[in-house]
């Protein structure tokens, strides 16, 4: 049993904590009760996360942090404590998309010269266009087929929580490549999965895509 | 067996011959041959369509014609023809597309206050965007729900034939409305299709949506 | 501001209350409050339901109820009941559904003799196969089509709350209808959606189909 | 330029001639004319396959075959010419479903434990069911899944070329990876795509996935 001290009670902090409490190998950690391994956890608010740095730091335990909004000096000091412990920050937890990323990446580079579009489709209440990770889809095609290859198209409608397709188009035939959110739950899943993986790991300051789909090569 | 004298060579002309060929309720018309029903059939060229108009004058055959680019002469020649025998007119003979009006005619009514988004993707030689279909669905969609209740995103990729896609997004739900065409053939196959509604009709002057898929309420 | 009496507190008495509270046409009755206009929503179970009937007779208030598991003395009862009042009785209140099957008739209808394949999705813990929608709709189909006239393809995984597809098949076109369902919710939201319509209506005994999607022809 | 010596004149034959006419960097070798570079094309009959292998054998040109239906024997000589010569063959010359198999063994190793399924659509024509590249795929997963991983969905329908769709489904999320045919030309593009790749090679037996979407392993 893997025990968790968890900064930050939020909409996502909410979302873990129901995670953890159907897990069977991890629990909210429970004060004087001993635990084989320890993970501190930050989805809170950057005048919180000083204090999530500090526990972390006195306590030599591994941090994952997502909390967004943080300054350049709150990175740096997160820089400075990658050197002791195991830290892993980023700003999308999402599973899938890191999938999805990887397969765009190998498609894109088997796929050169075909036609490239992408539609991202999101709740009607959603402010930006196109979406955070429509860009970084976006980008990762581009370093790959050059800039301007992919057209991004914004569709906005009812309470869709988030639909990234990308077609490639060559002659006569088509491969489609697509992730579909259901509920924001996959962010705190996508959290939960890294405790396991990030106590294994050595000190060094980690992202979600390499904890999750190429930690082999890493940990080698 | 009905007996069909076909105007026009060219891609359509050669793509309805090809049909006819295997149909086993229709032939290209024998010179001499005894025929209980005929019909002229004219995909031909504005300077060869008054051939094909004055054929079925004298003949007094019912006329399906898709030759586009006609000035307005020629269509208040047809009228006045329509008033002899039955005249289909049509720049669109696509079956599946005829049905996916009525379809989204429905929708729209159903689905007042629901998002509506519209993709459309066809080959990267297309230069119109959107295509002409994308903006006949556009106003049927737009008759029922208000102008500018729709967007349109055209996408252009490979060799696709054509795809239009309607989605509806609602609280938590979504409906969609998907037409494919696989090549240019149902083009002709819905041209031969009208063949043997029209001999059946009394002179007027029909659209291909009234002939394939009201029909019943025209004949009442 | 319509007053509403609801019985039924378990999973689907809850949803419909959570909308009934952000809405600005509607609130749960207060007691010794005056409104214009109030109706019973009876979400229980089969022994509860008979106080939901009761109070619908003494009261003379319209009664929408979705409470499954009746006995066919119970809904002689409420048939008896319709003759005084307004009546509505369903085992499915996804407005989307109902649309759904409008459009699947009408498709069934001009589609004749296109080849029909239906895939539906659904979570993985998820008994029934085919899901009972897909049988709803499938006689639809078939009660136009004829029997056997659709394969139903089940695909079971993950968390999808429930995805139903009809592909038909021409010659070189494809039309697909297709419903998703993002959560349950949406049959909390088809309940109340009802709620205006049904303090219109002449007493009968109604199905939310007739209400939703046909209720012009119904109530001329 | 590079000189083709085909073998065989059936529907591939007469695809492979067709993309070959157009292209500016190949053409059907002219007897007496010099080529730098030459590559021998044979999709013939078994009957006809050893005079193209004979060819390739006196000549010392690479050889391309996607003739069906050979002999243990066949294969053998193949094998033994292979030493001599770089030789391709294979069943399958679709470029786009090359690239689906890396992609799909990528996916089943990054999404172990997600709930996966298959539909295939092809035209109501087709015998086999699941079609050939269903039970190749399927295959692909299972290595890394396990046997009985994937279910297979067949839908057979108008004139569908073939569409192979896998879902995995997650908890609360769905990647979706998806190839469509429009047509047979694919097989024939993917045959002329090889040429100017196996000009490059040493001597050596290969596969078309090989060739096409993992060549720089095997050259370096």
């Amino acid at each position: 049993m893997i025990g968790i001290i968890l900064f930050g009670h939020g909409k996502m902090g909410r979302e873990i904590t129901g995670i953890i409490e159907t897990s069977t190998k991890m629990e909210i950690a429970e004060e004087g009760k001993n635990y084989e391994k320890m993970v501190v956890i930050d989805f809170s608010h950057p005048i919180r996360h000083d204090e999530a740095v500090s526990f972390a730091e006195k306590s030599g335990l591994p941090l994952i942090c997502g909390t967004t909004g943080l300054s350049g000096e709150q990175f740096e000091r997160m820089r400075e404590l990658a050197k002791q412990v195991p830290l892993l920050y980023s700003s999308n937890f999402s599973y899938g998309i890191s999938v999805i990323k990887k397969l765009l990446r190998e498609s894109a580079e088997l796929l050169k010269g075909w036609d490239t579009e992408m539609v991202e489709t999101h709740h009607n209440q959603k402010k930006d266009m196109p979406s955070g990770t429509a860009k970084t889809l976006t980008k990762v095609l581009e370093d790959v087929q050059g800039a301007g290859a992919v057209n991004v198209h914004s569709l906005r409608g009812g309470t869709v929580a988030g639909v990234h397709q990308v077609q490639f188009f060559g002659a006569d035939e088509i491969i489609e490549i697509k992730h579909t959110a259901i509920s924001r739950r996959i962010f705190a899943e996508g959290a939960c999965m890294t405790v396991e993986k990030i106590i294994k790991f050595e000190p060094g300051f980690y992202s979600f895509d390499e904890i999750v789909t190429e930690s082999k090569d890493i940990v080698n």
